[in-house]
């Protein structure tokens, strides 16, 4: 990566430029959310809310891209895992290893809060992201359903 | 369903049926977890601890299946969204509507919570149980990966 | 697994159950084979055929199963791959860990002969391998094409 | 395909351009190796060794793409199979038929070698490769599980 991308947590005063990251993410999935919601998760991930994180990659005074993550207990562990449970790099910024820091980033807070392992979540025909988790972790037989 | 089946949350005299079934579920995914860990999360489902929640299905004082989920915030959600974490029906109780009665007991907490969602993860091979969920909820196109 | 089975190389001797076996194994993928190369292979399997390598699982005086592996060059490694090619347990002796004591010795046989990974492949609707496999193995992104 | 392009064997003359190719293939799978295998591939691929076969697309002098094979025994015949390992088009080459033409090729070294099938595998989200290989080849239902 760029020695000159910085990973740090998402700050009050990232706001404008974490909006246009976030809204671009929402494109992606095609996805509106009410404002209220994306007002409301924006406080929780810069503010020291102790359930959602909020992780962005910083390159010469701008937002690069972002990460969101969160523990939660499971049947199966003594201590909490990690959902990763959103990661966006801006367009023109892709290719130089922006992603793969954010997620390693998670990683290492996974590591520092002992939880047992990180997840997340990603459409099937995600190319460009999956060539990129491929190298990171392994896709499991697990698919999701919904209510 | 069999009107003599009935779904009510885990307790604590549940404990030796309940230990069977979670060990065939166990064999299922052919995973070993250490007795330290079934332990303590018997005792988190059983008890009132506030983050995993654990449901039974009772048919003639016999334990026929359990459903174990919890909450976790997101931030796609003002609220807390639903993960149903651990299903499973005795096999020679299968096909009498006891899988559908836990999922949907799930939903009713799930609703009860004002959680936007439930979600859960099956492996894509998984016949029986998809054939299930097919008729409760939605595929989505979403694949896990795991660190 | 039982402490009475054992794995081992094939041997000319096993020749009747090995038939058995094999022939239920092509029975499970719907194919036929000519006999020739039934009695080819299993020669070299059996024999000291640098090539072809097969070990089996005996239990009490019977075959329970078997496996065959094969090392090849690769463009992306200074030494050799190991491709496990077909991996058989007798259908009443399943459940008791046979399948993965085979898998097991391939992957000793492969650290052996310094091989950089131990690849295979599995159709992705065979539930009962994929359920064993997804404890063992990586599932990967990559399908099989075939001219 | 252009009349220009010309599929020839790897020569040991084609090394920087051929390094250039190999070097945008590994970023293509986000992959790195050491410089020692891509050097030992090299000498193998354009070489007389009778392991790893190399041919390219030279279109007006330059490199436009190249692939790789190999055979190895399989149990499932008397003669060899054949396994296309590696296959790049230029990106600015491709939509030509280059591509088509370097799969060919190796159908043609199979035929000559009397290898009874030829195989590769694919990540199953590669669109642009799927579209080629879905007119020359069967995509099967086989999925690769690596250790």
């Amino acid at each position: 990566m760029n020695p000159k991308v910085q990973i740090r947590p998402l700050r009050f005063d990232d706001r404008d430029q974490w909006y246009e990251l976030w809204r671009e993410y929402l494109r992606f999935y095609r996805q509106r959310l009410p404002e209220e919601i994306t007002e409301a998760s924006f406080r929780r991930l810069a503010g020291d809310d102790q359930q959602l994180h909020g992780l962005v990659a910083e390159s010469e005074g701008r937002l690069a891209g972002f990460v969101n993550y969160l523990f939660h207990p499971s049947s199966w562990s003594l201590t909490q895992v990690c959902y990763l449970e959103d990661l966006f790099v801006d367009p023109p910024m892709r290719g130089g290893g922006i992603g793969r820091a954010l997620i390693k980033a998670v990683y290492d807070a996974a590591d520092a809060a002992q939880a047992t392992t990180v997840y997340w979540m990603t459409q099937e025909f995600n190319a460009a992201g999956r060539a990129l988790y491929d190298t990171l972790a392994r896709r499991t037989s697990f698919i999701r359903y919904e209510r």
